[in-house]
């Protein structure tokens, strides 16, 4: 088994977003350009995992990584589904609509999920919103695959180490997406990416992954400089042109000149960082009440999907973190050269 | 939420033995007479749980625990199972079988059995085999259900605390029935209850509880004064009158004059201690190439009952811990209190 530190020409990982940004060619073009790409699969079927994981090798013959949310299934009772469904009304009114349609799926089988990984077999595997077993992290190891685990505090950090992950990567509360927090409430993991990290070098000997609010290779330079091994962005290669989202996301992402973004519970359940919109504001006042991941997420993916349709991004969710008035318009390749050059500029 | 401590007037805590022995009467005897009684689960169905903690609350109103092994769907297939059977020829031909019947069902679902404990509410629950996801932990919690995890080294150890356990059973080499080991391979964590205490004190803020080879009142003080808070005890309870295992189990325990047992995967699929027998001698040479649990263990199901009923303890599994030769035909309240008045005789 390869170290992580082998796998790649530079130590920029691209992050794994679910929800349709990482194409098999954005992977591709990362990894092929001397990055690590990763595939984002949480949402994806087992059979899509290993449909797009054969994808990105058609593309590329470099290592990528997937990553998966670990979860359990979910608990929905009847009661909170409806009360749910009450939360929403001020965006059912907006849109009109009389009902929200119950989801008939809440979450893939994360089993499942991983078998499909497993039986995928990229260079290296990321976890985030829990820790794995011990028998999954050494089912993963038994196949050949490096384990990046997510940590938003110390303590979860701790954890990944003594499970024997074999990179930790710290999430900063700068990061757009998803809070990864799986011990003690998310909204309590408030570290930025450097207080972060600065916390966990003197507990921890693996090495460490730094992500959250990193755009260039200025930030780069100094997130190497301050201990970690790697940095690892989402927001920057969002707006590449190998990116899955919708145009319209992608547009308001290039447009942000403030940076303004902010955390809600309202589209999914967990914290989650974007760019405000109307969804968001409608939602404001409840946000604290809606039901966890996955069911609020299942709840508002109707929603979701229609606004995407209608090409309006006031009810789709933006994710962004706090460095996004710092987007390119480049393609991915581009976005690495030029991080690169920029990172070695500052050595 | 009560601490740990305020749970039971003793430091002593009665091992969940899954397979019969923890009946609901010896349970509510060990709590009535001021230990912790521990209800094993591991291999009850949901429902099966939600009666067996309503028969204990029937027989006494002091807390007590109920104990899990975290488990993942196992994964079987065909060839797997061919060669198993194979590797149990040995035993079928001294049975004069000519074949294994295939198992209907390799374990019960955990999640599931979770859901089932977290409806019961025990005050404590307790976990062997692996640890469990935050989310499972943040359930627990949720539920004003304090959280026991097993180690059998530093590392698993590390973890539980670290993931937000209220107390971490150490345990030690010496122990009877099967290792909970899930970081490393199981036969590397060697250690003795007193080594592993010794090594866990200075990096553990979670109160310990030693387990492994405690028979006795000179034992506890001996684990106490070393650093854990209290002691967990399997085989001492488990030859005692309301111990539900065979009869002539139980006799052999009694019987057991020398103490020497060993470990072997021959059973389960992992590693357990117990008195050697014919079935152990028979599978030595191929022990360790036996399917892993829950697999090796749903095989010789059949086997093991069969044997129960020609009362043929050659051939049942007799989990037993190095002191065996200590075992005492007491009732579970008489024992509690002999090993009480030993421990304070110490003081």
């Amino acid at each position: 088994m390869l170290a992580l530190y082998e796998l790649c020409t530079y130590p920029i990982i691209q992050a794994p977003m679910a929800g349709g940004a990482t194409t098999a060619e954005l992977v591709a073009a990362v990894s092929n350009a001397g990055g690590l790409g990763s595939l984002a699969a949480p949402l994806l079927t087992p059979l899509a995992i290993i449909e797009q994981a054969e994808h990105i090798r058609r593309l590329s013959d470099k290592p990528f990584s997937i990553n998966l949310f670990v979860q359990t299934r979910p608990h929905v009772d009847f009661a909170t589904l409806e009360a749910a469904k009450l939360l929403l009304q001020p965006v059912l009114s907006e849109l009109g609509w009389d009902s929200l349609p119950t989801p008939t799926r809440w979450s893939e089988d994360f089993e499942a999920q991983l078998d499909a990984l497993i039986t995928a077999r990229p260079a290296v595997a990321s976890f985030t919103f829990d820790v794995l077993h011990g028998s999954q992290m050494q089912r993963l190891h038994d196949a050949g695959i490096l384990v990046i685990g997510s940590a938003t505090n110390l303590q979860e950090a701790i954890v990944w180490q003594a499970l024997g992950a074999d990179a930790v990567c710290l999430q900063g509360v700068e990061a757009g997406g998803h809070r990864g927090t799986f011990i003690g409430a998310q909204q309590d993991s408030t570290l930025s990416t450097l207080a972060l990290l600065q916390q966990c070098v003197p507990h921890m000997q693996v090495p460490l992954i730094a992500a959250g609010g990193i755009m260039d290779g200025r930030d780069i330079a100094a997130m190497l400089a301050a201990g970690a091994r790697w940095v690892q962005m989402g927001t920057a290669f969002l707006s590449c042109k190998e990116s899955g989202i919708h145009p319209v996301y992608k547009q308001r992402l290039l447009d942000a000149s403030s940076g303004t973004t902010r955390q809600t519970r309202a589209f999914s359940g967990r914290y989650a960082r974007g760019l405000d919109n109307r969804f968001m504001q409608l939602m404001a006042p409840v946000a604290d009440r809606v039901p966890a991941y996955p069911v609020q997420n299942a709840l508002t993916g109707s929603i979701r999907s229609h606004a995407a349709k209608e090409n309006n991004p006031e009810l789709m969710s933006l994710w962004a973190g706090q460095g996004v008035a710092r987007c390119r318009d480049l393609g991915a390749a581009e976005l690495v050269a030029a991080l690169v050059a920029e990172w070695q500029a500052c050595q």
